[in-house]
């Protein structure tokens, strides 16, 4: 508190609303353009508000049901789940809070809804080869049997939105089950590659340049050539490391999808910065480097990452 | 509207607390599990509440500031940056509303916050040369007066949680102005370095692995000291590139807060990563390296970028 400026308190009152300058629905934040009359010499002054929603507070929480919350009016329902919107406790008509009741709730539900903690891990080059290749490798060939049945035709062909037919440096294109197919600021697509023996971004040698600069190079072309509203440039291409799967994919998805989990950085790695990395400052890059991401506690090598962690050096 | 069911009208208000199952702090909401019990065989089922905080309506916008704020509190002011919480016109104590007033703010200023387009931008080190290097040095030293403020404890030094004085590796940390310093899955703190000429990713090499590597080494556990709900290996440490000021800082966030746009990749680069590519990989690797990120098309170096690209070559 900086208590040598006390006139600021009636400032804020000032405030005369000019125009909205930007939202962020998902954090619940406005961005205001106004203007304040300086109140020793009268004159105006643009002024921006930054004005966002405070998460709930955590003594309120136990209580935000039976004390807080004014007339909740059910909107919706459907089976086990019930849409409600409502007031936190006020003289105003304009609702504050929306809700979503699921009742009765299974201990399915109830695993579903549950926070999954998670912890940062530096996955070294021998970490790599004591815990997490023994892992890969220990896979059911059944769990990636859907990707095959994807590059074989068998499954989904009619998806298919771009193939490069090659063997060893082609890759399918298609649409990633998340998007609506519509919603170009949501855009999402999969490419995935033909060979089957690049298990993750830890295999990627000077090798495969050929199969990453085709996906650099075509994807853009293609993606546009499908969805002529979105530009080349407003593509982003990634590999996740953990991936889902052990079978060699990038996520492709519009600039405007920033903030969702799948692009956070240590999860997510740029195709260009990937290429950079192999073909300018080091062809073994990815033997060498230690990749550090988080590791949800519930994946199957959080107990040999802690083991090997925990073990004597 | 389901109107054949009116009893889940009531059913809400029957709802018991027994414990939170999750939050996220980034869009508002937070997950709930109760018990409900059946209005006509008394049993008790579980249920799960998920509660989000609404956006803002449209219609209360320019109205929001004169009419529907209560007595709004100034909680700290540095230079031009004022900050406010208030409540939602209401009968209670807990703040809901966050405000950051800028005043006087100048057009830079209402760039910086206005609605921006995005494209992927492959900054090499030939560009970074020609076009994002003037573009830095032609910066005013007072639109970073406030982080001297802060280094010279003229601003904010009270804020400190921890410093490291060393003039040429240490550091200031401090909370940074979008947490509300409660929730600790939303953490979010920044580390000031004491030196002025390290301006941003770009200009790190191996004589500045002892300062990176205090702020790995000394940060978590200094976190941990002044928070000790979190753990060392929760806390994500990152670099921006580009930066919104150009003194080196790094980011300290929960790894919970990953879904939030200034993690993404492209922009956030993890600290452990960067010690590892100058460190292990090449100590030039930010010199020789191409990096790519999403600039906003009101960006001042947005043109600068274009007409690069587009000059013949």
């Amino acid at each position: 508190m900086d208590s040598a400026h006390p006139e600021f308190m009636e400032t804020l009152q000032n405030f005369q609303f000019i125009r909205q300058l930007n939202e962020d629905t998902h954090s619940k934040s406005i961005t205001l353009l106004g203007s304040i009359a300086d109140e020793k010499t009268g004159k105006e002054e643009q002024s921006i508000l930054l004005v966002e929603k405070l998460h709930f507070h955590a003594s309120e929480i136990p209580v935000l049901v039976s004390s807080r919350l004014q007339s909740p009016k059910l909107t919706f329902n459907n089976d086990i789940y019930h849409w409600y919107k409502s007031n936190i406790k006020n003289d105003e008509s304009i609702p504050d809070i929306k809700m979503t009741l699921i009742y009765p709730a299974t201990e399915i539900h109830i695993k579903k809804y549950s926070k999954q903690e998670g912890v940062m891990v530096r996955e070294t080059p021998d970490m790599y080869k004591q815990v997490v290749l023994p892992y890969i490798e220990g896979f059911p060939t059944s769990r990636i049997q859907w990707v095959y049945n994807i590059l074989d035709k068998v499954q989904e062909s009619e998806r298919i939105v771009f193939e490069d037919p090659d063997k060893e440096h082609g890759f399918i294109l298609l649409p990633d089950s998340k998007w609506d197919q519509t919603t170009m600021n949501a855009l999402y697509l999969l490419v995935i590659c033909h060979r089957h023996d690049v298990r993750s971004l830890r295999d990627l040698r000077s090798q495969h340049l050929e199969l990453l600069r085709r996906i650099q190079r075509e994807i853009p072309k293609a993606v546009v050539a499908k969805y002529p509203h979105v530009s080349e440039d407003q593509l982003k291409l990634y590999i996740h490391y953990q991936p889902s799967y052990y079978h060699f994919h990038v996520h492709v998805t519009h600039v405007a999808l920033s903030s969702s989990p799948g692009a956070t950085v240590g999860k997510a790695n740029l195709l260009d910065t990937v290429i950079d990395n192999i073909e300018n400052i080091d062809h073994e890059y990815y033997a060498k480097c230690t990749l550090s991401y988080v590791l949800g506690t519930d994946h199957g090598l959080y107990e040999g990452v802690q083991q090997y962690l925990n073990a004597p050096k």
